[in-house]
């Protein structure tokens, strides 16, 4: 049984929606970053990087703890056959889809949520900086969501799942779909595979009533 | 033959690393991004997203544009066989790596530049975050490299490549390796690579002399 140290995030949801799609059995396990659960020696020791989601596999194929939300959607996919091509360009622009994620959207929509709701001071320079990449890379995401059905082509992939969770969160970001056709299309669908809700029920579990 | 579009840049070096360690044919494709040429007509309909590396595919087996660097090295790798296990814990911290780089190293670094060289107005709390995040992904790095004599284990791998673009080029982030003995001691070992070396030739010669 895989092991995931989760909470709430853009990030977190990513593993456990694959696990939901691939029919796996898995064991949450609360951080709270809220709390700042995740600078805690225990925790960091698991990631020194102090960031959810973590997977550990301990069985008699491999063992191991591992970091980064997509380096486990590969893992995953990889291991259990599903979600990624196997080979050639279909398999590459999983990839490109994944990366243009972790290095474009994900940043743009964290550093956007910051500056216009958390920093200590205003600064409209970083704030129109980076809502303007939060929005252009979400419009680059409608133009191949124009084009293709899912996110990397015609079939479900681990790609999707990595955009989905800054879409769900884009109010963080503060941004909306309303000019966004193509990718309001996309999420609606992405919303509604069974997957999906099981994986928003289990993490918004996650959240203590307060 | 690859075509590949590329400059003197963090994300440029790391293709033309790979195809030199691979003894692979390709022909470079200048893309000036100091006079914005990545911004031209011509080039956004090779990739949207304006930015350089792309890769360039039309033999038998594909025909593609591929962007986002780490998805070229992964293709490349796959493609040709080397520089990324086949399975288990060994090919996980490859990805590990890559998506740890895409997704802390390379924008904290990129934005530590920005906010300390090319802002239009000294701020000095996104300068502190940004110039903070890169020593502190940093140090991970040194972390990972106290254990491990590459970035990803005992065998040099795509996650090598993806690192030194950055590490190369730290001087634009603020960053020096004076604290990171580790990673002194890992980028003088990339850096002496004749792959290295040529890539590096190469990409300096795409600058014009002024």
């Amino acid at each position: 049984m895989y092991q995931l140290h989760a909470f709430a995030t853009p990030n977190s949801i990513k593993p456990i929606i694959a696990l939901e799609e691939l029919g796996l059995d898995y064991e949450l396990h609360t951080v709270n970053v809220r709390k700042g659960e995740q600078q805690s020696s225990q925790f960091v020791e698991l990631n020194p990087n102090a960031k959810v989601p973590v997977l550990t596999v301990g069985d008699a194929v491999h063992t191991m703890s591992l970091t980064e939300s997509a380096a486990i959607l590969v893992y995953l996919a990889e291991r259990h056959g599903a979600l990624l091509p196997a080979s050639g360009v279909a398999r590459a622009r999983v990839f490109e889809q994944l990366f243009f994620h972790a290095s474009a959207i994900s940043p743009a929509f964290g550093q956007a949520g910051y500056f216009q709701k958390l920093a200590p001071e205003v600064l409209p320079h970083a704030i129109q900086r980076f809502h303007g990449e939060a929005l252009r890379t979400l419009a680059l995401l409608d133009g191949t969501l124009a084009k293709r059905q899912f996110v990397a082509g015609d079939a479900y992939s681990i790609a999707d799942i990595a955009h989905f969770g800054w879409i769900w969160r884009r109010a963080f970001a503060g941004v909306d779909l309303d000019g966004s056709p193509n990718v309001a299309r996309w999420f609606e669908a992405m919303s509604q595979r069974p997957a999906a809700q099981r994986a928003i029920a289990r993490v918004e579990a996650l959240v203590p009533a307060t």
